[in-house]
């Protein structure tokens, strides 16, 4: 299990029964906001801080105008809270933040951990809906006060950005091969990090980022730059020119040679004269000195000067000469202009090698797309027609430029089994109450039809049992199911100091078979870029009724004047 | 200097001549695309890995639709590059993601360091412009290419965020308190941290984040959530009602009961009545008990039930309560609805109760507002006319909504002596070559009137000497200028083995002075919201000359057919 073995970065010792410390050192229980430890205070001096709260953690909208989520970040939050304990200097600088706070409140912070948290989730990597718990924390108010914003901190972005590689997994097809190019582009280096965890969770293939490698072993891809290509000035720059075989049996003594023979050939043959006039010699040398150290994987980028007039004919010269020597090339990136256009005309060009100089299987030279890709611009592409073997995303991806924030809120739902509602002028904005257990109801074809929130105590779905299943807010909106399978959502990943079993946390690469397997589940009108339909998310009856009799109970009579 | 001071969470062996590793210490020479490592690798079989580079690191348009930007990210780049060290595993991890490279390689990589690499670089916090290189970055090409992914990270998000802080503060205008609460929504943990300090760095006053404010010494605020309110049920909660005056000379036994009285007195008022009925009891509680933990800081969220119907008239009640006992309330918070008129009503009811009860200064009570704002909707109230004293901004601000990435890149310009080019389609996108020195010229009014770049060796402009200034792509645009004052824009960050001065780090307060008087000294149309002047960028006649020598030398001539 990649995931859970020790960060590489983390030091020191390790709490909480051997689950690893957070993969970032920086997330302490200092990565809060300060609200969070004025109201524990407050609580403390109240000799509240012990009252048993559960709050919810969910969504109010999916992101991107879509109609699903997939939810990450739980693995780093019970890492969070298996190591969760103030460090006597973190003590001391909360002490001179909140100066007027009474001792007591320091030495009771220093003796707190989350031992009596308890921590309920839906696995990572699932699909989820708005208004559903992802995850239930119940525990001390004021401890379980204190996860609200690293929670929120860690599962915000990953399930945003899990979610975009998703989407972008869903545009491209299952077939395309799709890297993450964004660590330069990302809101800080774990910004950077983490978008390529979650990526990978999401349905990529790869990452160029190599501490994203070894943490999480995602694979790592990546050939070269344009600087490299303009740094060589011409052929002569390149000493060594000896090449051996593929197989070991033979070795050509200059390299160079052959590939400027294998040139001229391109420049005289038939099929494909005029399309072309002299290439850029530096830019010839830099693939050539390329093919010499990386002749197994020799990969292209072709645009640093000009693609078709220069960097594919370059590109098929150096080719079509770690041919003759049994490497078979790995292909070209291109990175600006009309990625259509190009791709077509480069996988023309490369049909016209293999047809003139009988090089079997050189037309399926693998092409790679990589500037300033997104969901749009593949889709654009897929309607366009193009040629396109492998897209390297990067901004649009990790920066999630499309909406850069997920909404998660941490919100108190019960506090000493009293049920509490938050309400708004937004209808939207209003708490579901009391602590709820969660299911998903399938239907005879096997789509998910409608997740649905029961009060605890409950019974749950049932099989071939009819059950109505309300909107939580308007009365109008229900619907009976006939459940063919029933699934409760939230298991317990936190036991605390209750004897409820624990579950194991997965891997990266189960999380992201849950969330193919999730997304390859769901009605495909949920997923359709264009108009998706809602997935229903319902109460039970019971549940129904509470909420508007909490409603009406906690909000104040309007007075028109 | 509270940045230069070691990061909290750092340990271990410090590199570099005492310069700090970096804040975050997942930033290790491993945090970068593998590409850097393939060329490196190829540089080091062609023997070119010595070859002395000189990168260009800047950006191509501002961000946010406005015509200036802040650089941010100056000195964890500096951290970065005086610890840069590969430790043994890393090189192992290396060694298996690249096993066709030879030993030598993995031998040149252990041994490398940044002794031999310059930095010279703008200071951080100053207003920065398209295609002037904030930084220059010369050493051995291997080397230095290995810090290109590094320093965009380190630098794109740090100036994006930067900026977005700045234009918040030009927005709301000096006067106002502008908190920065976007923990939860950044994009992972040190997206959050670094939001905060590059927040600071651009003009707010204080951040919610703890662990920020711990690591670069800014000022943190923060109050309580609705959760704190909802977890109260009553009054008869409150166990310990007993408050001392503020300056000790008294003591309320009852304090539940005063605030009992004060909200009835409000209740009853004749310039009050009629504008509410019941107030919220368990709101009452929550206020009077965050009260009684914090009597000289009481701030109240006053949105969990209805503003005007409950959280301002009970706030009122509990201020009064404390201000009988010597204590100034600190205000209030408003986290929905309409902010604009909101404000007007409670800064009205704030007036009457000053008049009502003859409490002087009353009517100025702090009214704070944080329901989802940004540079929009600031301006929006301005021009609608409010009441907010504070803005406390999250999502918006830290994720960078309006435009989540800036686009730095890192251009070799040079190689060997030699100019270097990168073409593009795309005028925009050409990179300019050679190794340059840059000024700011200012003009008589003491406005800057223009950036230029020069060649390395090209005497610098003087004050009172004409000098043309030339756009580096289009001809016909050009203009003579007599500097007032010159400005020579890069200094020497890290001398490497070379015996320049080496330019002290400034600390973040240094960098959000020059921030703050950079943007003062701007030409105002050149930071207006709506439609601002481009403020000029240009090259020396000498400079422009070479650039479009060396474009025709190196792009193909097209063939028409």
């Amino acid at each position: 299990m990649a995931a859970a073995a020790p960060a590489a970065v983390a030091n020191g010792e390790v709490r909480g029964g051997g689950v690893p410390r957070p993969t970032n050192p920086m997330v302490t229980p200092l990565l809060t906001d300060l609200y969070q430890f004025s109201m524990a205070y407050a609580y403390w001096k109240a000799g509240k801080h012990l009252d048993h709260a559960v709050f919810d953690l969910y969504f109010r909208k999916n992101p991107f105008a879509g109609e699903f989520t997939i939810f990450g970040g739980l693995e780093e939050c019970i890492r969070f809270i298996a190591n969760f304990k103030f460090k006597e200097e973190e003590i001391s600088f909360l002490r001179a933040a909140l100066p007027t706070c009474e001792d007591g409140f320091f030495e009771y912070l220093s003796s707190i951990d989350c031992s009596e948290v308890e921590v309920y989730a839906i696995p990572e990597g699932s699909a989820v809906f708005p208004k559903v718990p992802l995850m239930i924390i119940q525990g001390p108010v004021a401890v379980v006060q204190l996860l609200e914003t690293p929670f929120l901190t860690l599962v915000n972005y990953a399930s945003l950005v899990t979610t975009n590689a998703a989407r972008h997994r869903l545009v491209a097809g299952k077939q395309k091969n799709l890297l993450e190019f964004g660590l330069r582009r990302a809101q800080g280096p774990d910004g950077g990090i983490s978008a390529s965890r979650y990526s990978y969770m999401g349905g990529f293939d790869a990452t160029s980022n190599v501490a994203a490698g070894r943490l999480f072993g995602i694979p790592i891809r990546g050939t070269h730059s344009h600087a490299f290509v303009s740094s060589f000035l011409g052929l002569d720059e390149i000493i060594d020119k000896a090449l051996s075989s593929s197989d070991g049996t033979n070795r050509c003594e200059d390299f160079v040679s052959l590939v400027q023979n294998w040139l001229s050939r391109i420049q005289d043959a038939s099929s494909l004269r005029g399309t072309f006039g002299e290439t850029n010699q530096s830019e010839l040398a830099a693939f050539t000195s390329y093919a010499l150290a990386f002749p197994n994987s020799f990969l292209a980028l072709v645009d640093t000067y000009d693609v078709m007039r220069s960097g594919v004919p370059n590109f098929c010269a150096v080719a079509l000469a770690l041919n003759d020597m049994g490497y078979k090339a790995g292909g070209i990136r291109l990175d600006s202009g009309d990625l259509a256009y190009l791709s077509i005309e480069t996988r023309k060009f490369f049909y016209a090698i293999e047809k003139e100089f009988g090089v079997v299987g050189f037309g399926l030279t693998n092409i790679t797309a990589s500037n300033d890709l997104n969901e749009e611009t593949i889709d654009a592409l897929n309607k366009q027609g193009h040629e396109v073997d492998s897209f390297g995303i990067g901004t649009y991806l990790v920066t999630c430029y499309a909406q850069a924030a997920l909404g998660c809120v941490f919100k108190l739902v019960e506090i000493n089994k009293q049920p509490r509602i938050k309400l708004s002028e937004d209808v939207t904005k209003v708490s579901i109450p009391c602590k709820k257990r969660c299911y998903r109801l399938y239907g005879k074809e096997g789509y998910p039809l409608v997740d649905i929130m029961t009060g605890q105590d409950e019974p749950s779905p049932k099989v071939g049992e009819r059950i109505l299943c309300r909107h939580p807010f308007i009365e109008s909106k229900r619907a009976h199911v006939v459940p063919q399978h029933v699934e409760e959502l939230l298991k317990c990943y936190w036991p605390g100091n209750s004897s409820t079993q624990r579950e194991d946390l997965t891997s990266i690469n189960e999380n992201r078979s849950r969330c193919m397997r999730d997304l390859d589940r769901m009605r495909p009108d949920h997923l359709r870029k264009l108009n998706p339909t809602p997935y229903k998310v319902s109460v039970s009856t019971q549940l129904y009724d509470f909420i508007h009799f909490l409603w009406l109970n906690e909000a104040p009579v309007g007075e028109l004047q």
